[in-house]
């Protein structure tokens, strides 16, 4: 087992009825005055937005709102929202939404004392400043809310990348799973395939550490098994609930105890393919290339690929359990090829480039631009 | 699934050679005096007291020494320290050593701001002020390293209770599971046992929480797995790696997320069992009672029971899972009847006596005196 540091301040509160323990929540820390941060308006179909507003006034919290954070947050919204918060001189950032919302909400806590916003981003340095972050969820996948990273795309130079550090962990995320319950299915399949594809991360590169390859082998199993249950009975609430805290346990810093820093090759090729295809959702294109990715790197850690063979998906070899991956990945109705998602073949090297210049090459392989191509080449349209 | 809240701001550093790290951690946070607490003598012989004293010296800390804490710690040491720090004026109190000593360092600091330490675990309330804790663990048993939790004898009544709250979080706390490799056995036992039935207290009483229920399966099965390890190869430092995370994992909040606060009567029985007999480890007492507990409130939640008995130890039946269970135990060398230990059939009623007037009575199944003696009675000479 390698050596690892485990320190996660964040407060979740996680539970039905809970979201109106936000403004309490805020008040109790000594912040008065937030901004509010929100995507494009579903917070007002499902009530979310009535509850905050609630909770807010009734603990005494003042408030500004954003709105219209859009999936593959861009930067020029956040350099927006952050003079909106220098302006106004709010004392904390509120993000109520999905995890495009809470990294939009992350960034411009980070923004706030900065002038350039990327520059963060650049200088790939750990972020020790940054605004007090709340956050309501309204949709589990990117695990942003007990964490202490975000991800923006610099839409003019297609770069979607990270940041992270000690001060972009949230004070208090509240994840109340039942307003989850109405998702379009496809959100609640690309949330599960993005909390697959977390665990995969970290897990793949592991060995020697039986409770965090167990623990990582068990989510798993749980994800695939309650989201079959979403698929029959999308108010299935225990389910619904399963899979929100596997969401959020696959990046809390569990489910990568003394397994390293993870892999992060898989996420840096579907940044390279959202950067130039932003219509495609994250958890999407990830569940395309995993499997690509898996085929190309297993014998890197053998041991461990064969575990994950055996224990996620009861199959004695890797190739068997990559089909039975995908099998399951089109039951659900996602896609399996970029070909099916209508990119071009030739569009594969502007893709493996753009991939390849977040500097994210892997860990448990380190991989050359010309992998990157072949593996996005084998994700085209694979057998 | 229950609601719940996951808060837990220690900082863990885990891994070899992670001791050399104390000083640091401590000198970073702004404290300069500590009171360093410790047991007989054996950190002495392996290095660890060298290792500390090397790092304090090295951060430029200060630091008075308390030695002699016992197995089951007792209040009157814990008052003698706690007069110690008051009267130095420590800033900051350092536990080196196991659990006993942890749970010791925690209840000096809240001590230091009270006269009367034992009114803290009369109260029952929350414990919302203590010096800040620091921890270097060198027995993986009691979870406490990441908990805001102790348990603290009053030898005169015969009490031993626990005490709780925020301000019992350590800051820091450091694992090197290496210098656990030179334990005697029949410590390491002591300490599975120990973490097996911390995540048996919090799981049994749990349905409708895959994630959890599934962790806690895969950290049961893990901690029998890698003692046996331990068994063949004492210095074998995954297995010792994977047994001390483990017994973190047990009682830092993942293992008991979504399933309520635990159930806890079998911790009752054998406080009351070691309240009477000091002699008796935690560890080896819980080996005896779990599985008379199991029999006892198995009708209480049957899937989860069932699903413990197939998922952890491969049976069908609860009865023929307890008797695998009692049957690793008798393979471990550890004891499996009270008969065995050397408590008298007459003494039962005294002992259920003592754990009932812990006020913990079982969340699962609301226990009555009468119930606790049952238990205790099946316990002394199980077929």
């Amino acid at each position: 087992m390698r050596n690892f540091e485990f320190h996660n301040p964040t407060k979740l509160v996680f539970g039905k009825d809970t979201i109106r323990q936000i403004g309490e929540e805020i008040r109790r820390r000594g912040h008065h005055y937030v901004l509010m941060i929100a995507g494009g308006g579903s917070i007002r179909r499902n009530g979310v937005y009535d509850a905050v507003v609630r909770s807010l006034n009734r603990a005494g919290i003042r408030w500004d709102e954003c709105w219209g954070v859009q999936p593959n947050p861009v930067l020029s919204k956040v350099e927006e929202m952050a003079a909106v918060a220098k302006k106004a001189g709010v004392d904390a950032v509120l993000g109520v939404g999905g995890g495009s919302v809470l990294d939009s909400a992350k960034a411009v806590a980070a923004g706030y004392y900065v002038d350039d916003v990327w520059g963060l981003f650049e200088k790939k340095e750990p972020v020790a400043r940054a605004l007090p972050i709340y956050s309501v969820l309204t949709l589990s996948a990117t695990g942003s809310e007990m964490n202490g990273y975000a991800v923006i795309t610099k839409e003019d130079e297609k770069k979607k990348w990270p940041i992270g550090g000690p001060a972009l962990f949230p004070q208090v995320s509240i994840v109340d799973p039942s307003v989850q319950s109405t998702l379009p299915w496809e959100q609640t399949v690309n949330g599960a395939v993005d909390t697959i594809s977390h665990i995969q991360e970290l897990y793949f590169p592991g060995r020697d550490a039986e409770v965090t390859l167990a623990l990582d082998e068990s989510l798993l199993r749980t994800v695939v098994r309650v989201t079959d249950r979403l698929r029959e009975e999308p108010g299935d609430y225990a389910a619904r609930a399963s899979l929100a805290w596997a969401s959020t346990m696959a990046l809390n810093g569990a489910a990568g105890a003394g397994v390293g820093d993870g892999d992060w090759a898989t996420h840096a090729l579907e940044h390279g393919l959202s950067g130039v295809h932003p219509e495609i959702a994250h958890g999407t294109g990830l569940g395309i290339l995993f499997p690509a990715w898996i085929l190309y790197c297993q014998d890197a850690n053998p041991e461990t690929f064969a575990r994950w063979a055996r224990n996620v998906w009861g199959r004695d070899s890797v190739e068997d359990a990559v089909a039975a991956f995908r099998a399951k990945l089109a039951e659900w109705g996602a896609p399996t090829s970029l070909k099916q998602l209508g990119v071009a073949e030739s569009e594969i090297g502007a893709i493996a480039e753009n991939a390849y210049s977040s500097g994210m090459h892997g860990s448990l392989k380190q991989l050359s631009l010309d992998d990157f191509r072949r593996i996005l080449e084998s994700a085209w349209d694979p057998a």
